[in-house]
């Protein structure tokens, strides 16, 4: 499974880098296109919220490729290989991350969706929050936490996958996902225990 | 304005310095304190959502008694002045400050609040995690990030302040909140710039 995700990511990886080229050799730098992942996740929140889940699905998608390009265009020299390029890199994900959630949170609420899943929807937000602080928050107190098993690019499919089959799979996406950020979330909160033991 | 906050600071500390001794001698933890401050905070978001506004009051005072005295019994010896323990105080705190803004927000949308203020209650939820996380991020850069305008214990004042005052204080008092929270998460991505050309 680590070996799979591991090839998938420097395949990816790979693949992104002629593009990322490509784009700094043109002038763009890494810290716009981060911006610009943000700025279209604006529109897939409104679209989830009215419940256009296709065109979610388009900006989605618009987003996820800017997340995966700023990195692509960090690397090829495009300005901010910085730290504050990494810290402005993670939060605006996270910003992004935030408004996507709050309109599938809000849509369902909207259409009188049965209540506990607009409570799972708070988990599915929560959690996937949590999962990135307390990595943060590990790293910052010297114990490196790079582990579970749905971290953002996973979170990010299953995100793709709702939008593609539409708010009636949303029960069974936002469990997989409130169930699995929350196992993730425990298993870094594992880590920061078992780092602060060593300490 | 800053002298006055460390002087409230150290007085509440002080204040809270015979209970939380009291209840280490009690064999109380400081993890258990910290768990009952999330615990309570359940509550606090679903009378939020039913509107049931000086019920929360309640609820969330007890939730920010619990913030309190979490510190004042690990400096009394109540275990886990460890790493882990500050993480877990950290991370629970926005796992309760997180149903509650989602409580608060979803309450709105069930009584048919104006757009605009739903989604102002969504950016205070969003500025409020991320005042926390760019700063956890910031400290594991290596970039000490403690500044801004808002931090938790004024956040808490505000959310007591709405919940005193009622759900028709709250388009002023979540415009409040989303305006400084933000300011305050701009000013510490400030810090980070300055950091990182500082390294």
């Amino acid at each position: 499974m680590d070996a799979l995700k591991s090839w998938l990511k420097r395949s990816v990886r790979g693949a992104a880098g002629p593009i990322g080229r490509g784009l700094a050799a043109l002038g763009i730098r890494a810290d716009w296109v981060t911006l610009a992942g943000v700025v279209v996740a604006v529109p897939a929140a409104l679209a989830f919220y009215r419940g256009a889940y296709l065109q979610a699905f388009g900006w989605l998608l618009a987003s996820a490729l800017c997340d995966l390009f700023d990195g692509a265009v960090a690397r090829a020299g495009g300005g901010n290989g910085t730290k504050f390029g990494a810290a402005l890199d993670s939060t605006l994900d996270r910003y992004g991350e935030g408004l996507v959630l709050a309109g599938i949170t809000l849509g369902l609420a909207a259409r009188a969706a049965p209540e506990w899943l607009i409570g799972v929807s708070v988990l599915v937000g929560i959690g996937s929050f949590l999962v990135s602080y307390v990595r943060a928050r590990s790293e910052g107190l010297g114990i490196p936490c790079e582990v579970g098993i749905l971290e953002r690019p996973e979170r990010l499919l299953l995100l793709l996958l709702l939008a593609l089959l539409g708010e009636r799979s949303a029960p069974w996406i936002l469990s997989i996902l409130a169930l699995l950020s929350h196992i993730t979330f425990l298993q870094r909160l594992a880590v920061v225990r078992r780092g602060s033991r060593g300490a």
